[in-house]
């Protein structure tokens, strides 16, 4: 007998057939002797009209009230879920955050977990009932008022309460059948990967993979929570992440590949004619930090020694292009730079797997399979486990799949898979 | 400056249309220097598409669920009502029943209110800020669970919360301009009151007159807080509900009724052949009770002497008329009757006003209109303010009509008026 938490996510629970279907699930998993805690987002598109009901009624919603409206969602999908699970004559409970002990900081939209103290969650898991959660969602203890968690927040929550109740496994549902070796939607003969460590998964999540959020693998991580994502469609086994890496145990002549991630979301911006002077450098960063914006990649060109001027391009969220680009115009005096330009067609490819850094013919090969593709290189970033390249954004599907045969990552079976994005 | 209650039903938050013409109406209040609590019902039909949403799960949810499902309703309102609000320029937050401090028992789905603490609430009025407050529910304090207060419980919320903070008034915003002597959809040219009693209105929302629950208005008496049932489509003047009666100072000659009541919702069970003998009608009625089942008016038929057997009728809601058989049925054996007959094509009419029974030319008025319009009397009952009699239920408009007129309640004005039921 274990205890496992599962997470379903909208797409899962998107009407009352759904909602029927997902609660044979979590009570064949009762009726088999396990204890059950189960982590529900909202209904399908229910999140998303609710916030068109609130840009309906104001242009700048009060993030507190925003809150208080979200968490509706996984309300209404909890307590149906308790009623279906009910009707098949398994026990069932249905805990907003706040009574499942989710505690977090008071970052209305974007709060933090601090703490988890799920005691009516084990009372209920005690009286030999299933426990439903409310995803997204917990309580900022100052105030007594909801918060949620953001984007994967249901993720998070359930790694959270797995965490906090040494879960044998976090069983995360979603629409796909687990971690791909790449997005089957542009490599058709991508590989369902058996396992990824919390470290590739990490890599995997940051270069752009959407069927985990970074800081749920990030929590998984620090606590050593297995996680399992598989499709809530079907009962095949999915991927396993867990601390040991993609490729052990494999035959040896195999690359040491776990995937190929993309990522289309990123833009460029080159600071053209900055002095190259120490400081220069240092002080762009400072000055888009001071905006909000988070860096990527970074490259600086190599100095023109006539001139004593250099450029220097870096990579950020599209989504931050004209925030970034803002305050280095503000702060074109004192920088003394002299353009901006700015470039958001950029793709990036991310080659991702344990001990890269130690085989060093992996970044020859990845080079070479672009350069045999006829896809140019803008940019290069590396990490141990991770060698990103910034190419054109209309031949990243091509690079995605140059890499993904060089590295023998295609399949030879003929797997039906469906690929999507997961929900919050 | 005072401190206002403000109530708005489910159709006066229907959309972000009507969210917003309720916002400016409490901004106004708020800009006039008052202090505003306003207490909202979820949007339109939000309740029923969620008890329809549950049904398609479950044909028999557990109440628990039940009831967090359903208080989604007013979460999604309140925040929205909060935000647009806010949109005006007005500080406002919003509370559900638990952090409002309404504490119930845990009568899931009918819960009844102990206390109120509305420590937050008054915290927030002293910040200079609306507060909103979630009808319809509350928290048992025993097991931190939502609970809701059924049929009509975002006005008992409203007073609840009114006399808890000692308000000047609490203002229920409907659909009607108010109380009328009559339902205009029967009586066209029905009158609105301009107040009426506690008393009389308690007559009348039992005799079935829907704009106030009787359980609101019962909170109001006790507690002494004055209600002021308006319109939220206009800024007319509505009905007073205090401890003054309707008639109070006009001239003398007006009959002293506040108006007429009619109920469709009554059934009828006649006893046939029950022994005469003492306490077989107690026990018939201990029956009816035991299984849950209200009863409303009494006939016992006068004892035939030669047979020592009587009918003893009485009328019951028709949603309970099952149930009042089928126990009867059961203890048919030692009640010894001879058969049951049942009828739910009744209707009931009830003429109110305070000091009816010291005037004793009022029932014989009553008895008269309804004579002269041809109209049958199955049953009467009287109380000190009331006297309701049972006719057939096609014969019930005509005799509304006819005893509305007898009683010179019939408007000279050509008032416009719109008449529905209203939220919960």
């Amino acid at each position: 007998m274990a205890l496992i938490v599962q997470k379903y996510g909208g797409s899962s629970v998107a009407d009352a057939t759904s909602i029927k279907r997902v609660a044979k699930r979590v009570a064949e998993a009762k009726r088999a002797g396990h204890d059950v805690v189960v982590v529900v987002s909202a209904m399908g598109d229910t999140t998303d009209e609710l916030i068109d009901l609130a840009q309906q009624v104001t242009p700048l919603p009060p993030q507190r009230e925003m809150d208080i409206l979200l968490t509706a969602g996984e309300r209404i999908s909890m307590s149906l879920l308790a009623m279906a699970i009910h009707n098949l004559g398994v026990e069932a409970k249905s805990f907003t955050g706040q009574q499942a002990g989710v505690i977090t900081d008071e970052a209305y939209g974007k709060a933090r977990i601090i703490d988890v103290t799920p005691s009516r969650i084990r009372q209920t898991l005690a009286q030999g009932s299933v426990a439903i959660v409310a995803g997204f969602q917990g309580v900022n203890p100052t105030t007594n008022d909801v918060t949620t968690l953001g984007r994967g927040g249901s993720d998070t929550t359930a790694v959270a309460l797995a965490a906090s109740l040494m879960a044998d496994v976090c069983e995360i549902y979603t629409d796909v059948d687990g971690v791909f070796t790449a997005d089957p939607r542009i490599v058709p003969n991508a590989r369902k990967l058996d396992r990824v460590s919390y470290d590739e998964m990490l890599e995997l999540a940051a270069s752009g993979a959407k069927v985990l959020v970074l800081r749920c693998v990030e929590y998984a991580r620090r606590y050593g929570v297995p996680i399992h994502v598989r499709s809530s469609f079907t009962t095949h086994t999915g991927t396993l992440v867990t601390d040991q890496p993609a490729a052990e145990g494999e035959i040896v002549e195999q690359p040491i590949i776990a995937g190929v991630a993309h990522d289309r979301s990123e833009a460029k911006i080159t600071v053209v004619g900055v002095p190259d002077v120490p400081g220069k450098a240092a002080r762009i960063f400072q000055v888009v930090a001071g905006a909000g914006v988070n860096i990527d990649m970074i490259v600086q060109n190599v100095s023109v020694a006539a001139t004593g001027l250099t450029d220097i391009s870096f990579t950020l969220p599209a989504t931050d292009g004209a925030a970034g680009t803002a305050a280095l115009t503000e702060h074109q005096p004192d920088i003394g730079f002299a353009s901006l330009q700015y470039d958001d067609t950029i793709g990036k490819l991310s080659l991702i797997g344990a001990g890269m850094k130690s085989h060093p013919g992996v970044s020859a090969k990845l080079f070479a399979a672009l350069a045999d593709a006829g896809i140019n290189i803008e940019m290069i970033s590396t990490s141990e486990i991770r060698i990103s390249v910034v190419t054109r954004a209309d031949s990243l599907d091509e690079a995605v799949r140059a890499v993904h045969t060089a590295f023998e990552l295609d399949s030879t079976e003929d797997e039906a898979v469906v690929y999507g994005g997961t929900g919050r």
